[in-house]
């Protein structure tokens, strides 16, 4: 939520001038993504979002994502577009950071999500899934079973910040994730990371589907239980069965879920709790507690992680 | 630097529909202003600047600073208008806090300012200075020569952050000052805090002055004296004099300094060096070290204080 490169008035002008864009009106810092730097470019042709990527996204991923985000908007799907300069590239360096232009999309992401909005990410997130399908470029889920371990055990060495009944509750979670994890359903490229602040709507329809630094080949159901996690429990940890409900029935609306992604759906939700729980215990052990970037409380996740743990199959959901 | 009040999505609708500005497209905060929180409001009738105001402005300021860019900007200045709403008012809430919709001005603000720069500031001040003198509003300079003993005190009373020789050097100048301080000069309303990021230039020219929460009554050359501090030193502390002639020849074309005025400068730039010196080491002070808002380096401008009491009269500027 802030900027952390800061670029110069002359800088911008120069790296804009690479493009076929117009000549730079404004250039602010905003405070949306926290991984990247981000500017909102207003030009004499339009509206841009300019992007530096910081140090949390791998640089030979950068072609991965902006190709994959360059195909999904070709397919229709409203997501970013990478804008390319003179040269064709959409890939350059400013302040010592690779950056990119993309396109702005109206909207605003949905503070207080509603069934309707799950119903729109849904049927937004199986087109994607379907868009993606001939997209040549390939990168693994290094956020997936078999890099939880390593993560947990990294937060674990800083053992004084986990109570002994939580390293105990998260083992034996480990254990039956990689013991019961799917071998075998529907794969393709996932976004990974579809939360609220992801996904924007203008009048009620979803606008706009952003940050793809996330996006990987995985199982497509992973990506339905991130949304079950990130779109479907009350402020209170209670689940709403009715935003689960919009949100798979749309979804099967435009790509049915095979039996046995629907077996499969609690253990990926679990899975997909587990990933966010460590990813925030890590941040969370790992940021000081007087700095002004509140990491996200992990504890919301432990509670999420347990209620799939109660579940027992797609029913158990009552979303039959 | 950084978005202080989060507001939803629907909030921002609900607020936009009491303007006649048409339905919001989107709303993305940005980093600018480090008092307030601030969002650039895109809707179909065009983008605007939405500011809700933190505690380091007092609510019963607000109509003498909206007031002031309301009436500067009649008067043709280059500033953000307030936007009324259907019930002709521009100040009303939202979240909880006083907020206000004002116009968006393009440009950015020069992250290295040049000569040529310096002569666009000073033109604009003096033509700011000269609109304001017919604006009726009234508000003290609560940080002018009578407020930095306090702030002082405040600071000395954490005294295991000050060595010894700064508090006597800060002492000895403080009472320097306000037995020097001068008693008639041409008053007006003065802007008090036009460092370069308050100041955007869109193709060389200047084309906006904006945040005015701390503009006040004071002597209008205080805010040359200000800005001999700000834009006229280099970064390895030297005093560039081609651009502080320029800045003080733009604004005496469009105002004339008194002989009084000129004299005077040095003193008011020591006290203009002193009043920033002592925030800064306030907000140095009680800021955690760990935070990720770096508060200002006081040092910079305690240099700047002792240079100007080695100049001599105007003259020893070297800018007559």
């Amino acid at each position: 939520m802030a900027v952390y490169t800061e670029i110069a008035d002359e800088e911008v002008a120069g790296f804009a001038a690479q493009y076929d864009i117009g000549t730079v009106i404004a250039c602010k810092g905003i405070a949306e993504g926290i991984e990247n730097t981000n500017y909102l470019l207003v030009t004499e042709r339009g509206t841009f979002i300019l992007t530096l990527y910081e140090k949390r996204v791998k640089v030979e991923d950068l072609p991965f994502f902006l190709g994959l985000m360059e195909h999904l908007a070709r397919r229709g799907l409203p997501c970013p577009t990478p804008v390319s300069g003179r040269d064709g590239q959409t890939l350059r360096t400013l302040a010592g950071r690779a950056a990119a232009i993309v396109t702005f999309l109206s909207g605003m992401w949905p503070r207080h999500p509603t069934a309707g909005h799950c119903a729109g990410l849904g049927e937004a997130m199986a087109r994607m899934h379907l868009a993606a399908a001939d997209f040549a470029g390939r990168r693994d889920n290094d956020l997936s079973v078999g890099g939880w371990r390593p993560l947990y055990e990294a937060i674990a060495r800083r053992g004084h910040g986990m109570a002994i009944e939580l390293a105990r509750e998260l083992e034996e979670e480990l254990a039956a994730l990689e013991g019961g994890w799917p071998r075998a359903l529907p794969c393709g490229i996932i976004h990974a990371d579809l939360f609220p602040d992801n996904v924007f709507f203008s009048g009620g329809r979803l606008s706009g589907i952003i940050d793809f630094y996330f996006a990987c080949r995985d199982f497509l159901a992973y990506d339905l239980a991130v949304c079950l996690n990130a779109w479907c429990f009350e402020p209170d940890g209670s689940f709403n069965v009715t935003k689960a409900r919009r949100l798979v029935q749309a979804y099967r609306a435009v790509r049915e879920l095979t039996p046995d992604e629907l077996d499969a759906l609690p253990v990926l939700a679990r899975g997909a709790a587990m990933r966010f729980l460590l990813t925030r215990l890590y941040d969370w052990l790992n940021t000081p507690k007087t700095a002004l970037v509140t990491p996200k409380n992990p504890t919301e996740y432990l509670q999420k992680m347990r209620f799939h743990r109660g579940v027992r199959g797609f029913g158990g959901y009552g979303l039959d």
